[in-house]
């Protein structure tokens, strides 16, 4: 878990964001608001910062437990990881 | 916004399951669980339940402002509506 | 079926460029290719045109079968479409 | 590389089953078929086949590359390895 430890603090930004928008999404479903438009663009919105959390916890994951934490990575390796992450944020974008 | 008052109840409900999940990985996070499954798995499930909240938001939407809620839709577009939203649930699965 | 008439030769169109992707990706994979970073691109590239691919015939669905082709929409009804639009073309990136 | 050897023939035959729904695609649209509800569905069945091609590529990628083909993986690795994989298929689903 060193990863949840070491970013600890972003992931918890992250995490403190995205209660915000759920927030803002609650309110506006509680107060009847009278247009739909700004709830569909702030859970798309969300699902954005969730990906992003996802990329970010993905990305600690595979740096701390998939790569050998107590041998230095290989070159090769090295390189296959962030190959590996690149994609992932294509997808999670 | 006739469907955010509609289904106001459902939509909270919906959110207020997401925000116990934001919940559980932020309590994670902050007492440093020993392993980061658990997180990888509440941020996926987190993401099917903003998926399946943005999916209802969307058919209310269709069903209450792009067909006219003034007029009987023709079975024509009816029919056009539920393919969409076939459709989009496929994509928000 | 009016609007895949209508806009035949943009999705043929697509439809090219994502087969040269997909025969791309099948030579690299017949050749034995020395990487596999430039097949994750390309399979990353290629999801990228079907959701292009996806997002126009969704939007011809919107506004040649969900809005009645006959009437002329309300301005709601334009600005609802719209917004969905908007919305797909988010999930479709 | 070696995964993508490996794998040649499975991931061939995933690229012929790709190929095919494009075709049925690229017909219905020049055809001018009269409904585009298949051909909503087949670029959401073409959609899932890339999907399902992109996981098995990204499996090989990270058992192949990231951990260390010499040496055989840690309990840790391999279960940490696992636990990013089944992430993933969920995001590919």
């Amino acid at each position: 878990m060193a990863h949840l430890i070491r970013d600890k603090k972003k992931l918890l930004n992250r995490l403190a964001r995205i209660k915000g928008q759920i927030n803002a999404i609650e309110r506006a479903i509680e107060q009847g608001e009278d247009s739909c438009e700004p709830v569909l663009q702030r859970i798309a919105a969300c699902r954005g910062a969730m990906n992003g959390l996802m990329a970010q916890v993905i990305e600690g994951h595979v740096r701390s437990h998939l790569l050998d934490p107590h041998t230095k990575p290989t070159s090769h390796q090295a390189e296959a990881a962030q190959e590996l992450l690149d994609v992932i944020h294509t997808y999670l974008k």
